[in-house]
């Protein structure tokens, strides 16, 4: 594989995730934190004005609106399709320089500690994953290969596109801790690449734990779709966490318990992400993986 | 006193704080879960438009839009200021049969647990508060004598106004267990009203811990009125627990630790609350004190 020349890391992508918008504002202006030798890093602030709202997205989610048909389409013209197509412009497909890595920050409510997304399994993203995992032990990988996230996300302009997550926080708010922790890890990242580039990463296979997405959820909503249930005590905070069938899943709001009715143990996550109700999602469902590369 | 006649049960009042919606809802279905022989109680979703929007407010804050002053004032027609008025004409001074008691339903992302406001310390609301205490001990009691939220908020319509406060839950999701908790608070605060109609609170005097608001502290800010520093990872969750001079209270992003500077000890609440940001408001600082009636 050719050495990585670009390197983009993103904060903002939703404008109420404080996290990465705080961080990406340190980076660029403490640029020697972020600077490495073998290549170039940029920082990007995916969605200013709603950042400058306070709001996820003005019209559309944005981290929804990079797939190639929309970018192409000169129909579509709401504030997140004219910043994707900017943006696809500056460091995509479309510039001149397109980038090699795309390191994109996000933030969950949902109790998920430190999530490294991965949204391909070639061997490349799956030895940075397991170099990062080794490091940092608390980080659990998810691969989104099921999910269609390598196509619509921002970081899919890149060629190598990995999203951190950190939770549970608040939308709007800022947790030093998790900033802190969030700002070790990129800074990790980046000394891989490092490393790759001058031919320092071991050529010997591995293996690790991934969590790979199977699919999702929805809240138990009556036929006017109004809500009827809420995410179980026994469930909210288990993100990661084995789900066995019969374990409790909703409460109503009558006080009754709704198990899980599945045949086979899950591992939930984004248990309760405040952004992900409107979707129609009250839940991400994972398999546990050993992977190897 | 006389006796209660009217009691009003108001969630919503800010459009992205769901314990209170869903519990608005719920009571409103099951209207035998807060009906009492003495008195009648109503349900109220404070803010409709917000709620639907799952925002906090269209255009300001509905729970800062009760002045009389405003109220009275025919050229303010901001979304909210028109909702006050009507929600004043409903239940307020302005109606036919003002009501008596109003329990606002809130919500905090900051760790504050299960809190009860008072907005004035005579005793009836005195006695009420010690009374919730001893039956859920894991209650704070915050009186807002000098915040003027006795003016500007819903439940200053009533003779007398509480706010239940719960957290720590991010805008937009509905915590099971703290929706357990609150509802049960609400119906203990309804049984309490009921016994006092019918003269069963005991006309002795008592004694108990408040936490009596002082005054707020804002982030540090540059010039520009930019961010420069977090909440400290060793106040962050920390709501009413007391801060001694010299703790830390901010963390800067470069790192740096900023020490709580004041000279005596102080009890933080609504500590990093998303909402506060805006009013630039970091904290509320109280005191602790035992008070009797």
């Amino acid at each position: 594989m050719d050495k990585l020349h670009r390197v983009v890391i993103v904060g903002g992508t939703h404008g109420n995730e404080m996290t990465g918008i705080y961080l990406a504002r340190k980076f660029a202006q403490h640029h020697d934190l972020i600077q490495r030798s073998g290549f170039s890093t940029q920082v990007l602030l995916g969605n200013p004005k709603a950042i400058a709202a306070r709001v996820r997205y003005i019209d559309q989610d944005l981290n929804r609106s990079f797939e190639y048909e929309r970018l192409q389409n000169s129909q579509l013209a709401s504030y997140e399709d004219l910043r994707a197509k900017q943006i696809d412009q500056m460091i995509g497909p479309s510039s001149n320089t397109p980038v090699d890595v795309i390191v994109d920050l996000h933030s969950t409510t949902a109790n998920m500690g430190l999530t490294l997304m991965i949204d391909q399994e070639d061997r490349f993203s799956l030895q940075l994953a397991d170099h990062i995992q080794r490091i940092h032990t608390d980080v659990n990988v998810y691969s989104t290969v099921n999910s269609g996230r390598s196509r619509d996300s921002l970081r899919s302009l890149a060629k190598f596109g990995f999203c951190v997550e950190v939770g549970p926080v608040a939308q709007g708010v800022l947790n030093a801790e998790l900033f802190v922790k969030t700002e070790t890890l990129v800074c990790t990242i980046l000394d891989y690449l490092e490393q790759y580039n001058h031919n320092k990463i071991s050529s010997l296979h591995g293996s690790f734990i991934l969590h790979r997405y199977l699919g999702t959820i929805d809240y138990p909503k009556d036929g006017a779709g109004e809500l009827q249930a809420m995410i179980h005590p026994q469930l909210q905070g288990k993100d990661y966490e084995p789900l066995r069938p019969g374990n409790p899943m909703f409460l109503k709001f009558s006080g009754e318990t709704i198990p899980y009715s599945g045949d086979s143990t899950i591992y939930p996550v984004f248990i309760n992400e405040a952004a992900y109700c409107e979707k129609g999602i009250a839940m991400c469902l994972m398999q546990k993986a050993q992977v190897s590369y």
